[in-house]
């Protein structure tokens, strides 16, 4: 009996140990411990090589409040600031480019200000981009799903494939354009093609990435972040000239993830309790002329 | 005075040879030798290592005219056919990625399809890419310059940069509108700010490039043929949140460039002689929604 109850101690116990590795409770929590947390959250083995480093700030800062976010932009985090939230996690680069390499900006005033911003309010920046999107299913995926609408067009659970009520490129773009009123999307394809089979590329996964994708029979449309213009989009004009019934969309790439990070508010809020989690939306980059 | 006679025939002889080596005179010259004629005129070294090479074609073909367009788009293809052009001299690749790799292509019907095109019509294709932007000067600049009309607002004799009566942004925007008209920019800044000093960066030099433009305080406005949306859009719009006078027009890189294979089939004619030579829009890739 005595054997008994130590064994069923040493459960309770290993049971609370392994909750309290898999969530984080109340304010002023380190970042580290908060980042560690949530890597953990994605079920991910851990990666030796990823760009899911902190980006600026001070590993033990104590956590306030965190915005999720495609990118640190100077408006997000001023939002986050007003906000009071200090640990901002981004889906994307803080300083231009995949590596967040700096040495080239050091006499660059755009990027001394920003950093100056970031120590002056002692924010917190943590690019979370390889682990969401190894997610099962990928977390980004989840976020977009839900801002298309398409669940019940999914294909065998599939979140980047789906077979819609049959339209064309013109009812398609219709109903894009309500989801994403502030985008102008780049579009090859005849308007009037009649399609049903759409498949979600975000991001910029490469040309390879989407010309596999036209090449399979199972994809009418994909509707892609972005391309250099000598790839993708050269190699879909050529298939439209050749009669082919395909299409791309490029919705842009802040379009086509940015729903993701704020599924990953709503995610961090279900093991991180007790802290405030707000997303923020950084928009559209651009405008259309 | 035999010794001057010999000397005398011995100069023009070489004035004839170096003609000779100048220009190329007639039909059915074998493609080799009018591209290694073109190469010389452009006055560069040559390149051990370029992607000017033929992409496609036998070398030896007799060349009846000369396409120049900025892709090898079907379109242009059946266009060259159509004039009984049988040499198409591109700027940029012809199977969508800049080595033009086609080991991934082996079962790509589009690639097929227009690989049989060129061969069933004995096409030969030629890039011409590294060495018209190594004339001086550039020789995509000298067409940029033209399709722009800003001759009289060029600094100091430079192609790419241009200092225009005041305007603002959306005066501009109008402007380059009227010029392109089948395009749709991408523009990041302020629709109303004031700007004289516009640099062009055509094509796609990387967003580092893009930077350093903007960081020089003679610069105003980029107007940039294509940057990835994680780099010079973001750094732009924080230069932009941060209360900077600049903007980026991203005009499409076929846009930036397109000109300069109008240039270059009006100079080809200087020393091709009496070979038809045609330059061919290959337009817009895309559209916008």
């Amino acid at each position: 009996m005595k054997t008994l109850t130590i064994i069923f101690m040493a459960l309770f116990l290993s049971c609370i140990s392994l909750w309290g590795q898999n969530s984080v409770t109340g304010k002023n929590n380190p970042a580290a411990t908060v980042i560690e947390t949530i890597i953990r959250n994605t079920g991910s083995q851990k990666y030796p090589k990823t760009v899911d480093v902190i980006k600026e700030g001070d590993p033990q800062t104590q956590v306030k409040g965190i915005v999720t976010s495609m990118f640190a932009t100077m408006e997000v985090l001023k939002a986050a600031v007003e906000k009071n939230c200090n640990l901002i996690i981004v889906h994307e680069p803080l300083y231009y480019n995949h590596m967040d390499e700096t040495e080239q900006f050091k006499n660059d005033q755009v990027f001394l200000e920003k950093q100056r911003y970031i120590k002056d309010n002692k924010l917190v920046i943590w690019r979370f981009h390889d682990y969401i999107h190894s997610m099962k299913p990928d977390g980004i995926e989840s976020g977009m799903l839900v801002k298309l609408g398409w669940k019940k067009y999914a294909v065998n659970g599939r979140l980047d494939q789906f077979i819609l009520p049959e339209t064309n490129l013109k009812g398609l773009l219709k109903d894009l354009k309500g989801k994403f009123p502030d985008y102008t999307f780049y579009v090859i394809g005849d308007p009037e093609m009649k399609l049903s089979r759409v498949t979600l590329a975000a991001g910029a996964p490469g040309s390879m990435y989407h010309i596999r994708l036209l090449e399979d029979e199972n994809t009418d449309v994909v509707l892609a972040g972005e391309s250099q213009q000598w790839e993708t989009y050269e190699y879909i004009r050529d298939a439209v000239s050749q009669g082919r019934k395909k299409a791309v969309i490029f919705l842009g790439h802040i379009a086509s993830e940015e729903a993701g990070m704020e599924y990953c508010a709503g995610w961090l809020k279900t093991f991180v309790k007790d802290v405030p989690v707000h997303f923020v939306e950084a928009g559209p980059s651009y405008w259309a002329y």
